[in-house]
This record gives C-alpha cells, structure tokens and sequence, in this order.
C-alpha cells in the first residue's frame, strides 16, 4: 500500500472510525470503581469486536481468574494476527480500554462520557488515554490488512481492563498465558509526542508504586475548645508527613531514594536539551501558572528521567459547608512514587514503610497498603525496531524523530483534551 | 424551698424530665446543613414550649431578621421572669438549641438522633452539648416558680440556633434586642466541670476564629505520569501551610499572636496547678494514646489559658477506593484559632491573612473566608455573684469550688458521652 492508498482509505473511513470511536467512549469503564465492573467488561466485549472486525484471529477477553471466570480484576482483550510466518517477528501492541474516574465532575466542561467534538479534539474520558491510540492502531491493521490482504510481520493485541489502578493482575496474565503473547517487540500507545508539532516517541516508561496510608489519633473527632491544644490532630499529622516528602531542594526525602537512579550519560542529556521547550505553551497546556521541581534539573528531566514523590489524595477532618470545631480524628493520605531506571519497586516500598515509621509520632495508629509496583523500562534507541519507526515517521513528517534519552523520557501528554 | 422539697421535687420530676430530654435531642438541629434549617426551627419551637409550660413569659422565637421573618440564620428563643421587681438584679441565661453535624455517621456507636441510655449516660448529638443543660436550667426554674411561687431575681433566657457555626447573627440580635436581654450576670451553660467529681466552674472562656481557605494550583487534576515533577500540587500546597501552623516548639506561627495573651499570675498559675490532673484518665477519656503541645505549659494551660491553632479539615485529591495517577488542582483547608485573653479576633484574623500570603506559593489562586470572630471572655472571681455559686456549690458537694484563673480556661468536658 503505497502512501495515496493509505490516505484515500483514511479519508474513506474517517467518519466510521470517529463514530466506532464516540460509541466506546460512551462506556464508563472506569476500573478504580467496584460499581463500574459491568462497564469495564461491557467495554471489553466492545474492544473484541473491533479486533475481529479488523480481521484479527482468535480473539477473546481474558480474565485473571482464567478464560471465561470473571472474579478478580478487570477483564482484558486479546487478538493476533499470525499469518505472516514462524520466520517474521511478532510484535505486541499493549493498550487499555479502561479509564480514570471522574470526579470532581464540576470541574469537566461537558460530561465526561458524552463525547464532544471541539476543533479538532474529541472531550470525553479515555479519548486520549487510551481509547483513541487502541482505536487508531488497530484500524491501521484493519486498513493493512483490508487493502493488503496480508502483514509483513506477525501482529499481537493484548489490551488491558486496569491500567488506571495499577495493572494489579497483568503479571498474573502474562505469566499464564506467555506462550500466546510471546513477541520480539512490544508496542506502547498509552503515552504521546513532545508536541503535536515535534515528531517523537517515548523510549521508556517511569514506574510506578502508590501507598494508601490511613491515620487514627483518637477515638472520634474531639471539640477544639475543650480538648485542642493538648491532644494529637490527624490533620496535622498527615499534612506534616506530606509536607515532609521533599526536601527544600525538591528532593524525595525517602531514604537511598536516589541510590539506583541512572545519571543521563552526557549524549542522553544533550538529546533531551536539544528538544525545544516553550515554558508559556507547557504552562498553559498544564492549566498552571507557574513550574517548580527538583532544583538543578530541566523541565524534560524532572518529568522524564527523575523520580518524583506525588501527594495524590489528602483527606481529614470535616470538609462541608460551614465549620466544624472539632480535632479530627481521621485521616487518610494516598501517595504515588513515579520511578526511574534502575529503580526496584520492592526496595521503593520497603523505603517508603521505613521513613513512614520513621517520622510518624510513635502512639498512633498507622496503616499503610501499597499499590503493586510498576518497574521502570527502557528500550535502546539502536534496536532495529526504533530505527525503522525512525524511517518511518521521517517518511510521513520530513523531519527527523526526536528520541528522548534512554534515562526515561516518561510519558508526556501533547492535547489539551483528555 | 429547702434541700428536701428540691431533692423531693427532683424525684417527682426525673422521669418526665427524662422523656422530655429524648423527646428533643430527636430533633436534628444542625445549624451547619442548609437542610436542616426545618429541624432548627423545629427546635426553637420546641425549646419556647418548654419555656412557657415551666412558668416563663413573653416567651417568642426571635429571627436574626427580625421577630417572625425568618431569612437570615437559625432562629434563637427568649423567656423571661421579671416579677423579682426592679430592685432585684436581672440573670440572662444563655444557651443553644442548635447540635453539631454528625458525620462520618459509622463512627457512632448509636444513631446520634436516637437517644440511648446507657449506665449513667444519655448518648445522642447534642446531649451534653447545650440541651441537656438548656433543659436543666429551664426545669430549675420551673421547680422554683412551682414549689415557692416565685424567685428571688429576675430571669431571662436566651437559647440560640446557631452556636455550632460560630453565632454569625447573634451580635446583630444582641444590638436590637439590647433592651429586652439586658442583664446583671450571664450564665452560660455550654460548658462542664473539670471531673464529674471535681466541683468547678468555668469564668473564662477561649474565643474562636476560623478559616477556610481555598487552593487551586491547576485549572484540573493532571496526571501524575505526564506532569509530575514540575508542577505545583495542590494537596501538597494545603499541607505545607498546615505543618507549618506551628513551630517545632508547638507554637502557633502567625505573626503577633502570642502579643496580647495574657500570662496567668502566679496566683492563677498556683490555683491552675492545685487542680489534680491524671494523664491516663485524661487520655481515656479523649480516646488518645498521648498528650501533645506547647512546650513548657501544662495540659490545663494548654487547654485553657493558651490560643491554639487547629487543622478543622483538609481535603484534596481522590479519595475514594483505590488509587488515581493525579496532580490534584484543588485544596480545602479549614482552621479554627481558639483565642483567649486579651486577643482581639479581628488582629488575629488579620494576622491570619498576613501570614497566608507570606507562606502561600506566589502564583496560585487562594482565597480566605474567616468566620466572625468570637472574642475570649473573663468573668473576675471576686464577683458576688460568683462569691453566691461558691456558696451554693458547697453547700450542695460539701467541699470548696475549683476556680480556674481567670486567664481563661476556656472549654472542657468531662463526660465521655455526647
């Protein structure tokens, strides 16, 4: 297929592929949401029947519990494509049909499950993350293989149902089913270019490993008149632990935090400062009006190549109309930790629980339960993969694809969408 | 009347008085919840027939905006008994009829709208605090007028619906009635003994003045993947300025604060440290685990003749069931300053000010709204009236009154019930 043909069938299916596309946003399948599990498996069926629409083969959901036994976790979907040969190379797409929760709702400007076409954006939860990238690849299968009849390489589809908690039961799935998903590349569409005008990919993922931490002072919330001066305040002491996570320096405070960080080597630093940054448009993009961070470190490094602690949740005390003289009582705190290679979650988590212990007051109840972690990855930019999509994105754009450097360039969100 | 026909008197009476106690602590009164402003006339109505039946005249509801024009605020009730004569001096007794919110509802060991008696107890929101010594004080005087057919002062009483949000139209209501509630002593009545085997009375009480701050960092939540690192977080924001309300000494860092407190004479400062005070009953009973505060002052200073600063609430971010990747963009801090003699509210909320904008980050939106202030209030010893409760107090215990030094030592509880 050369590239008129590939034009002319986008332009052809652009309307049928924007429909399909408002159709599955319209699922609520938000997987943090034990009431939404309905929705995640409806959103699942709807994802197979995109994939065998497009011709793939041997479709069907997956579920952690094993094939066609819902319980635990949010189902999955696979679909492969084979007929290319034992010689050709195999190559995993990943992607998530799940989405975040919602709330605030008042802070959307339309509702988040009824899909709204502005410029040249679509506004509903998931479009971008990661409904819009599945869609998309999985139609440039279904093109290939409509006009071609055939693909030069084997093609794998393993789309996730709980990405956005964490993938709680993935390790589980690949470790059941790792004769099918055997591959010599795996493809990740959940994560975006520099910008929309600077051709880019994404040659490393920070990992992930978040604490749900659960305060208790006292009994129950105690009058501030009578008792406040003398007696302990959740508040406080949650709001003193999260104030304590950074240094003045903007360093996580986590002990041997930084021990198994990569330095970018200097060709890796000057990769990523050749990138061109425009601090007003990031901020702007961002809703902020202002940057801050690690001391020392760009923009591109601090979100790309360095950890970062993030207070995700903070709740305590009485938080309606009016006020409440009271102490509370209560708190709880969740916190996410974003790691770089050669980060270990287990030794991150282990960290985290001794600096817990460490700088709460000692006569408190005190419970902290942590996410699964997610390791760090990275790909070498010499790997043939990257130098034919290098060729490829250079064919299509006429520039060159910027590559950020091996240390991790995260993932980065280009549209002012969602 | 003497000892017998009161005690007399008292037995008669319990059971009715019992019932009729049940009977209004049924009735929600949350002057907080918009929604329960029904509840809150309801009670008022209640009160006035509890005032009219003991033998009380010119009883009404009186409205923040004016005698039966409800709008503005919850309503406030008024009796009185002025048939003592001029001569005789004018006692206004103050109270409310208004109860605190009672969420989170699952930390309630009984439904707090559902009296239950247990062993000495009466356990319901609102119990302890004002009506059960509304109604005790209303029954005393009933007995008095029913028993002796008069009394030997003239009585007023003023219960008020809007206590537990900081009294915002009973300065207003104070200024037109100012006739009317004129009087020679006030006896307030929220507010208990420093042990239920301790005789004592409080002739100070802590002042009050709260804030309720609004953070927003971000136009929305941003995903912590993609932007963590270089963005300012909102919780994060919202928990720095609540650690660091005090210094490492537990003293509250507003500017100023400390410059008009009044330190307590040694003769104060000797009456305060002649109270017995049992750190693990103190403790039980507060369903801590230790003490905390000021350094160098004593639990009964801390709690009564020192200002304090209180983190009322703190909420930001998710805080549902499992885990979201975000940058929270808003923060809700709540804080209640408890002042005591000579601060003046509207300093210390100025001071407040003064303080946020020199702590908050520059660039973000942050807005204050304070509560009007509530002045802290001395009531000096050598007053004959207070001479008159010493009396009366002893006759009745048979050992002296404990009087905490009027530096103020404002509000405490000794029940464990409600």
């Amino acid at each position: 297929m050369d590239d008129l043909t590939l034009s002319d069938y986008v332009q052809r299916s652009k309307q049928r592929v924007l429909s399909t596309l408002v159709d599955w946003l319209r699922i609520p399948s938000m997987s943090a949401d034990p009431e939404r599990a309905g929705d995640v498996a409806r959103s699942a069926e709807f994802c197979a029947g995109l994939l065998r629409d497009a011709g793939l083969e041997a479709v069907e959901v997956l579920w952690a519990g094993g094939a066609g036994a819902p319980g635990n976790g949010s189902p999955a979907v696979y679909g492969e494509w084979l007929n290319a040969g034992r010689d050709a190379p195999s190559i995993l797409v990943y992607g998530h049909h799940d989405v975040q929760p919602v709330d605030p709702l008042d802070e959307w400007s339309s509702p988040p499950f009824e899909p709204v076409v502005r410029h040249t954006e679509i506004l509903a939860r998931g479009a971008s993350d990661d409904k819009g990238q599945v869609l998309m690849q999985i139609e440039a299968i279904r093109g290939l293989l409509a006009e071609h009849g055939g693909l030069p390489v084997n093609i794998k589809f393993l789309i996730e149902g709980e990405e956005e908690v964490g993938s709680p039961h993935l390790e589980d799935l690949v470790e059941r089913e790792r004769q099918k998903l055997a591959a010599d590349l795996i493809v990740v569409s959940d994560s975006t270019m520099v910008a929309s005008d600077i051709p880019s990919t994404t040659l490393s993922m920070r990992g992930l490993v978040s604490f749900d931490v659960h305060i208790r002072t006292a009994r129950s919330d105690l009058h501030s008149g009578i008792w406040g001066g003398t007696v302990p305040n959740a508040a406080l002491v949650a709001a003193q632990l999260a104030a304590s996570l950074h240094d003045a320096a903007g360093r996580v405070t986590l002990p041997g935090f930084y021990d198994r960080v990569r330095e970018l080597t200097n060709e890796e630093a000057a990769s990523l400062a050749s990138v061109p940054f425009d601090e007003k448009a990031y901020c702007k993009q961002a809703g902020v009006q202002y940057l801050e961070g690690e001391t020392g470190r760009t923009p591109y490094e601090r979100t790309g190549t360095r950890p970062t602690a993030e207070v995700v949740g903070l709740h305590s005390g009485y938080g309606g109309p009016g006020m409440k003289t009271i102490v509370p009582a209560t708190a709880n705190l969740k916190v996410a930790l974003r790691l770089v290679p050669d980060q270990v979650p287990e030794a991150i988590a282990a960290s985290f629980r001794e600096w817990l212990a460490e700088r709460a007051p000692k006569h408190i109840e005190i419970s902290a339960t942590s996410s699964e972690g997610v390791a760090p990855l990275v790909t070498l930019p010499n790997q043939p993969a990257v130098r034919t999509l290098c060729d490829a994105i250079e064919q299509v754009w006429g520039s060159s694809l910027f590559l950020p450097g091996a240390g991790g360039a995260g993932r980065r969100k280009v549209s002012a969408g969602c």
